[in-house]
């Protein structure tokens, strides 16, 4: 209540709403460590419904985390360690960050599916470790929520509950205007287990979660019948507690109500006993943890080399060269030479799971030496995610957020829109997922327009923090990988082609470093009017386009960039050397042309598609929207003859 | 078979594997109109595995409809009028685009629901038309399903029927790699009727879909236990039959097995009689349904104007000057003054219905003049989506599609990724809905980087075919209502302010009809320097950068873009004195600056924002990041400086 009321701002209905329960799952279930809050053995607890941030600040708090009570007066403000939702990376103790909803949800099925995962690789038991959580009725309503309950029954995680904050209350009044699912039902519908209870009764609650903890053996949801704002006399159980502060006097009441003295950010000493105590049972638990664990690695050495290898994990020297050798240089679509490399990267990174939206077959993403996940076995390293697209984007983030592994999911590009909530809070938290996105322009010809991406990759770009990389042929998908698997403070998306492309030829001495520089000049021409700028399946095109240029007389060079922002960090001198200022740059991409402006200084001098695509076999869409050798090359003469 | 075979591309298994349930639902159900494709009493078929369309082309020529035996034969080629996926507009008798999975299934909970709404609109029941669909295991597994589910369930919508095709296969193998809902307690828990057969025994198709249209009481799911690719010896209940032709030879031997001859495109004559009695039939239900509905006109008058005044409108007037009045001329945040001129569209537009995914009360477009829309209530105008943004997209393109209303639907900017596949459907089949999101930028404050957009407004611009409309103060909230409630040919977004923004002052003699041109000069600057182009809330900070680089003897004019899209289509000459060519101009948004490249030809001439936000009060942040007059003024500057 202080806080939201000290900031003027945020949610104070759901921290009063679920103190009890969470009080309980803290002080009596939850396994972590204030000291060490990367402890190997620690339960993740996730607050999906990331709004009732101050519940987990408080929680931080008491629990003797780094965030003091000066932190809790900072809700909200400028850098502070209690921003308005959880945020990875600005707080200890904080697993994710949470807010858009659903997320939370799927990122906890994904740290269990992680779990069993680290377990089930180095055979050691111990690191099967739980996620506990707390999801709202908004959470629930999130098709995302759905799809990440499915995939959790269907791999029957045994280390995962979530406590359903069922206060029925939303934004805009009583969840019942909008909201009538038997919520029991349906979770035994995906095959969790289920549990009820009264989020207040404290008796209740604890017996409630030490039996639904005592028995998991597949995902549980524990309903809790809570009432919003619990404690505050006039706003308990009313949709003003959700997102404003209760007012001065409201607090002024609940406090006296709760039998509190009136004093701001005020903590009962009893209180703060209860968590010391906590603390001291919970540090004695991870001292027995990591002497078991000491043993378990003396024991089990092969287990030992296989955890090293996940969890301190340093690339080998030479990615580049390795998965260069992999890739060869045949011509083929660029998902099939993603296919080849995968393999080889997948031996190179052992910390490599890969997975698909159901379309591994086409998207050629699977790891060929391992097995596939599946309940009770969890030893593979390829995810069968299913047409749960979303799903698949958050439980990636929840792997990757555990830590063991580095996922990569894969989709049609077109699909990427089921999943950008899920791209953007990878992003967000710096998350080195990749994403591998095949079928990546109008080229996928006769599925149509609803299959085929125009605005897909340049809307990508636009995602803060997002490395978006389109090769053109072998050796430019080994150069994604090896940038995509080594980057380290963010994700990767890779788009891929559906139809063939040719081998590019490389002038003798191309230094293979410069492929992963983002851009670099593929052919000079001296003499040259122009550098035509392309990217993927459209950099072959723009060389049969300067070939046909060449023989009507005009010269111009090829450049290809296959990751736009990682070329535009490049320094000035490199970024100059490949695009000379004084040379007309003309872009050529088959999608938005808008972003390339800022290389060609103007749209006029883009050739790209604004409008949808059709159904129709590759070659007439080619035709009819101007990417043939023949087009492009007219359009690039009109264009350096307009100057 | 022969249609896919024919194009060498297409997916064959499904239709045959739905041959039998489709033949029985068409021949003995569904009531529709190949002579009238647009009859207003027809029941509405959606596939919303779209992959299946050769099933919807073949019951569609089979039935009469204008699609003949040669536009089969042109299955998936340019232009013809059997596309690779179902394209609405393409071809008579397709009631929506499906193909993207999932979304059909949400269609067709809109369309239900406007059905219901037009029925209680005008007290004709016989408007209460039913929808009645395919869907997938795709289907069922993308979370939007679920949220649409959920929703058909609260609101008990008992015009809606949708079979399951239940074949266990998908295109990574068998659904149970990845699949294992208990798909009948799912949908019980969202209070639908749930029914099993087996989709190959004729007469218990016919008695399972007499017994469940019969007993319509709530939303109802009829799963139906097949066999893709039934009928073909090699490659029924195989993955391959799902996406690729099953090849000459098994073509030829599935003839042989269903007892065909080997011949194209055969249509067995007993077929033909089949179809034909069904059509006879099916008009003498048009005609009796038309002739009812006459006697219901004459007998109804008050109920006939208000059918009019959805199926027959014409909009008033001035809608612009109607709206301008509205709206004032106040300062207030843009979502407020949107709120406003709502409630004089919902006068104006009898077919207008504002819904909100759980956030009416912030976005503020609740009709204050009508009702909710409530199980067995459909006379009302507000629509509880509840927080599922995805379906309430797709729901939306239902009720535009079903074509008695124009639906209004809102949430906070940032969540318009959850939703951007349902808002790409909608300017790919043209439909006229209205999205507004609120909390625009930045400035959304406290809430932190999860709730700011940054690349939304970006984002949005780049799907073809969407008008993004950023006004600035309550004129331009007017005329963009005015806009988007008259435009017929694709979908607006309007992105609204959460802060208050102050009142713009326009020139004496300014006229009000250049609002809707897109960009128009908002103050002119004798002897200028440059432009400022700027949208939304940062049109008023340009006004005050301006005013600071006066006083420091620095001339800029003005601009004002609040839509990009329709500002580049008005003529040269309207465009070139909003921005004189001569001039440098410079783009100020809170947002990714690259799409304004295209009006300032560089991106160093571009204020924008290009990283994710933070959580802190919204003043702080325009500090931080930037955007205050006298920061804003500095860079114009020295941006004018650095030419």
């Amino acid at each position: 209540m202080d806080a939201v009321e000290k900031a003027n701002s945020g949610h104070p209905g759901m921290p009063m709403g679920m103190a009890d329960v969470a009080a309980v799952l803290w002080l009596e279930h939850l396994r972590h460590s204030p000291k060490d809050p990367h402890w190997l053995g620690r339960d993740r607890f996730v607050l999906s419904a990331g709004h009732g941030s101050m519940l987990l600040y408080a929680l931080l708090h008491l629990s003797g985390y780094r965030v003091s009570l000066d932190d809790l007066k900072q809700f909200r403000q400028w850098h502070s360690r209690t921003p308005g939702h959880p945020e990875f990376g600005e707080t200890d103790g904080v697993e994710t960050t949470t807010g858009p909803l659903g997320q939370g949800f799927a990122n906890g099925v994904g740290m269990a599916i992680a779990a069993q995962m680290e377990a089930a690789h180095t055979g050691c038991s111990m690191l099967k470790t739980r996620v506990l959580g707390i999801v709202s009725d908004g959470d629930l309503m999130e098709g995302i929520s759905a799809e990440a309950a499915s995939l959790a029954g269907h791999l029957q995680l045994d280390n995962l509950l979530y406590v359903y904050d069922d206060n029925r209350i939303t934004i805009d009044g009583k969840t019942d205007i909008t909201f009538s699912d038997d919520v029991a039902v349906r979770f035994r519908g995906h095959h969790w287990d289920v549990y009820q209870m009264n989020a207040h009764d404290v008796a209740e609650i604890e017996r409630t979660l030490t039996q639904a903890l005592g028995n998991l053996r597949r995902p549980t949801l524990v309903i809790a019948r809570s009432h919003i704002a619990k404690g505050s006399p006039g706003k308990q159980d009313s949709p003003e507690a959700h997102g404003a502060p209760l007012g001065a006097e409201e607090v002024r009441r609940a406090k006296q109500a709760l039998g509190l003295p009136d004093e701001p950010f005020y903590v009962p000493e009893a209180v703060r006993e209860l968590f010391a105590k906590r603390a001291q049972v919970l540090e004695a638990e991870r001292a027995r943890f990591e002497e078991r664990f000491e043993a378990w690695r003396t024991h089990h050495p092969e287990g030992a080399k296989k955890h090293a290898a996940l969890r301190a994990f340093t690339p080998p020297a030479d990615v580049l060269t390795e998965l260069l050798a992999a890739a060869g240089t045949e011509a083929a679509a660029t998902r099939v030479l993603s296919g080849k490399v995968i393999q080889k990267a997948a031996a190179l990174f052992p910390r490599l799971v890969s997975g698909s939206a159901d379309l591994a077959s086409s998207t050629k993403t699977d790891i060929k030496a391992t097995t596939s996940v599946q309940a009770g076995m969890f030893s593979g390293r390829n995810l069968h995610f299913g047409v749960r697209e979303h799903a698949m984007g958050a439980v990636m983030n929840g792997i990757a957020l555990h830590g063991a592994f580095q996922p990569l999911g894969s989709t049609f590009l077109v699909f990427s829109d089921y999943m950008r909530p899920a791209i953007r809070l990878a992003a967000i938290m710096k998350l080195p997922c990749v994403f591998v996105f095949t079928h990546d322009s109008l080229m996928v010809g006769e599925d149509g327009p609803t299959h085929q991406p125009i605005e897909h990759v340049a809307s990508l770009r636009l995602i803060p923090n997002v490395h978006v990389l389109r090769p053109a042929d072998g050796p430019e998908v080994a150069a994604a990988y090896a940038h995509a698997l080594q980057r380290t403070d963010g994700p990767s998306i890779l788009c891929l082609t559906r139809q063939n492309v040719p081998a590019l030829e490389r002038a003798p001495g191309f230094d293979v470093r410069d492929l992963l520089r983002g851009g670099y000049l593929l052919q000079d021409a001296p003499g040259a009017a122009g550098t035509l700028v392309a990217t993927g399946s459209e950099v072959s095109l723009a060389v049969a386009a300067a070939r046909l240029l060449q023989e009507r007389g005009t010269t111009v060079r090829v450049v290809s960039v296959p990751c736009l922002e990682v070329f535009l960090a490049q320094d000035e001198e490199y970024r100059r050397a490949v695009l000379p200022p004084g040379l007309p740059a003309i872009a050529l991409e088959m999608g938005r042309p808008e972003i390339w402006c800022s290389l060609t200084g103007s749209l006029e001098r883009v050739i790209g598609v604004t409008r949808f695509g059709a159904s129709a076999p590759a070659g007439v869409l080619a035709e009819k929207y101007g990417f043939t050798p023949a087009a492009v090359a007219e359009r690039v003469q009109q264009m350096l003859a307009a100057r």
